[in-house]
């Protein structure tokens, strides 16, 4: 494990861990072309870019040791995701896996953030096509106290606990410490001089999330709730039907709830409906979804893409889209997403 | 690709992962002693130093997917090149391979830089004794609205397309969009107050780059061109001949014109000329060249340097060199050069 | 080594690169929950966390080349170590091996540092129970030019020696270069306006670091003397014993010496001594230790640990240790290690 008494036998530890091979590299590399009204044409992405490691260790007796470190990165620019966020933004967790279910710790997305892409027409994806970040999840950020830029459905410092599936049902649930983590200021109902979170606070409660996956033949369903570390809550339920092989079809309804923070209009509430339809190697994607601030505009975007598979690991795709708030954009892209 | 219903369902993907192996890590570690005239023995490189990650994908019919994701670091501190560029400063892109050619999105090298090291004595690595960075472009940098202390040679935000091999030539072509990149402020033909490009600003032309090469028998040689994102413009010739399968011998002259931003004395010249001589395991390299920008004093390089092959993945090295300009340094270097 | 003419090439280099498998990916994913008087529970770690790349290349006769590069991270917030050290905090390292021992250049841990884990009861984890960083060292630090936040038992910019074992003796022995790595001033026996130190300086002497281990049957002993770049001096001694197959006692003396820096008070001496005892698959570590700078309050720590293996590569952990200096820190930890 550590070095042995003599340094020189860091030769005999080179020699056998070539034999072994416990760690699976992998990633994705998308890339494409994407303009945006009154932007100029860019590069950009339409999923995470991700390089990660992971492996999974049998200790016998139906036990199982496991880690995940995963880089996310932008391939237009070649650096870490957001050029400021951690190095293994998507996600760094150990744990053991059992009868019991599968705990770790670290830092990831929570259980509430990732039960949710199954019910998004674009499976979670940060395109602006998408409805993900925004719109499915009604605005909510898992991670506030966190610094400036930072991603907005991870918890770190956190216990991540998945049952098995019994009978389609299955329960997440993540429990994150109150450590703090450098985070900025945030005013919430104090003032400018005192704010309610000041500069690196802890979090005023344990944040946590839980979610609850029901599958049975050509249904699915969810229910799920989170609370942060500044204590606003988000509530969301899911559904999806397979109408026939090739169509699916689903919508979520979300509510987040600021009160604790925000004196006035704390309710933000969204539906997103979308269908997925595959047709030989390519892939339909459609989705109309709303988000209801209160005592602000309304949000309302509708999207269309599609995939053509290369192959199982390939495939390149062309969204559009269109997105209604204050001010109207719209987004076209054309891009190749490989995994690897 | 995306998690399914059921988080747990992941130790599946785990399994089906290893067993799964497209992705090659390869690279490059070199370090060791410098002197340079008026400043202590350093522990330093003498050609970038290399972590990657790549793979190939066969889609069939002669497509193959392609992806590349190269770290660059610095072995004497351990940090990434230069302390702050970016984790994937060496190149991140995806692409399409065919009977079409080779198509990519993302950042790297442009097909000027790339292509003009086959004619340089030092093979383009960025050794003090080498050319490339600064005798062969002529001073040229491909990336000036980058962040300060970025590399000179890359585009981000590109379009990179080669031609396949017909008869022996070859083009490359880059193209990158005009999107902006966080560098700073370049006064040019501005003033300190009003900046020609702002902090932040956008290419004022789409900046591209474009190389013919042609190889016959014991012949190659190369034109190229480039415009960056200040429109500063670059032509470069290059010839090599093997004159013994023992003897290279190369010259490159180049011309940099940077009218667009600089009122005075906007032209830069320069011109290399080397050999390289085989010797068993061992290749001596010789080189010289002038840099002769307008209105200011002339720089002249000299160097002499000796590779000895321990196998085809390492060699030691030695290196000296001597440049003149307003003042003049002499440099010396040993170390060892691994590729893994 | 370079791309050859045509940038097409490329992809016989993908392919040819496939088959070689010169690179092992490794490294440690340890995460547990801590509690330390007057702070929040934390998820926090034990050990180092290391995600690394290694390998060693045969170049016959005996000769070997060899590299290593390892990041370090935490995997409680998925960021660099410390959230600021350099992507390759753990080593940067390439160098030969073969008769005359293992020659490398580049960032690593000191002679000193490398040789006396094997004396300390937590085999030098950084885990607050255990006695490396603090106590076991006497509070020295082997990099006090570095930036702020960096590691303190590392050389940049340095040369690192082993000799072979003969007859149970090796030698090591480190030797940096002069060069500036950007830290902060310090003061010493300057003043806050002439620091001895300025901002970004050179190291006034070559920095050093030398140890000498021997073994023989049960018995280990350790000597060791180091001086950093601002020339303060730490010797250290060590011996363990393994009195029966499950129990080995071990102890270690330390004294630092801040007399070019320090115009006060500039000793600080420490002891420690600890046992580890194998049971099964358990083992129980134990450890006490005083640190006692001149005119400072001492510092007094004991600790007790237990580590349980589920296999060669995981296991679970508990420590608890009470650390008593001005004020008294009491600590709880429990977590789990895994090493790919």
């Amino acid at each position: 494990m550590k070095q042995t008494l003599l340094a020189i036998a860091l030769l005999g530890a080179f020699g056998a861990a070539t034999a072994q091979s416990s760690v699976t590299v992998y990633g994705t590399l998308d890339a494409g072309l994407i303009k945006k009204t009154d932007t100029t044409l860019a590069i950009g992405k339409r999923d995470n870019n991700k390089l990660g490691f992971k492996g999974v260790e049998d200790l016998g007796n139906g036990l199982k040791a496991l880690f995940q470190l995963e880089i996310r990165y932008e391939p237009d620019t070649g650096t870490v995701e957001s050029n400021s966020r951690p190095l293994f933004q998507g996600q760094s967790r150990v744990g053991l896996q059992g009868g019991f279910g599968m705990v770790r710790l670290g830092r990831g997305t929570t259980a509430l953030m990732d039960s949710i892409d199954a019910f998004e027409p674009w499976n979670g994806v940060p395109s602006v096509a998408g409805f993900k970040t925004d719109l499915t999840v009604a605005g909510y950020s898992s991670d506030p106290l966190s610094p400036a830029g930072n991603s907005g459905n991870r918890f770190s410092n956190a216990l991540f606990y998945t049952t098995p599936e019994m009978a389609g049902f299955q329960l997440n649930a993540t429990v994150g410490t109150k450590e703090a983590n450098g985070g900025p200021a945030l005013t919430g109902r104090g003032t400018a001089l005192a704010p309610q979170y000041s500069a690196g606070a802890e979090a005023s409660a344990n944040p946590f999330s839980l979610s609850a996956t029901y599958k049975n033949g050509p249904f699915a369903a969810l229910g799920a709730y989170e609370r942060n570390a500044i204590e606003t809550k988000i509530w969301a339920a899911g559904g999806s039907i397979m109408v026939m092989p090739e169509l699916k079809l689903m919508a979520t309804y979300s509510r987040q709830d600021r009160d604790h923070s925000a004196a006035l209009n704390p309710q933000t509430k969204a539906w997103v409906a979308g269908a997925n339809y595959t047709m030989g190697s390519g892939k339909l994607l459609a989705g109309y979804g709303q988000k209801s601030p209160d005592g602000a505009v309304k949000v309302k975007e509708a999207s269309l893409g599609y995939e053509y598979n290369l192959s199982k690991r390939t495939y390149v795709y062309a969204d559009v889209s269109d997105k209604k708030a204050a001010t109207s954009v719209k987004f076209y892209s054309v891009g190749v997403h490989h995994n690897f």
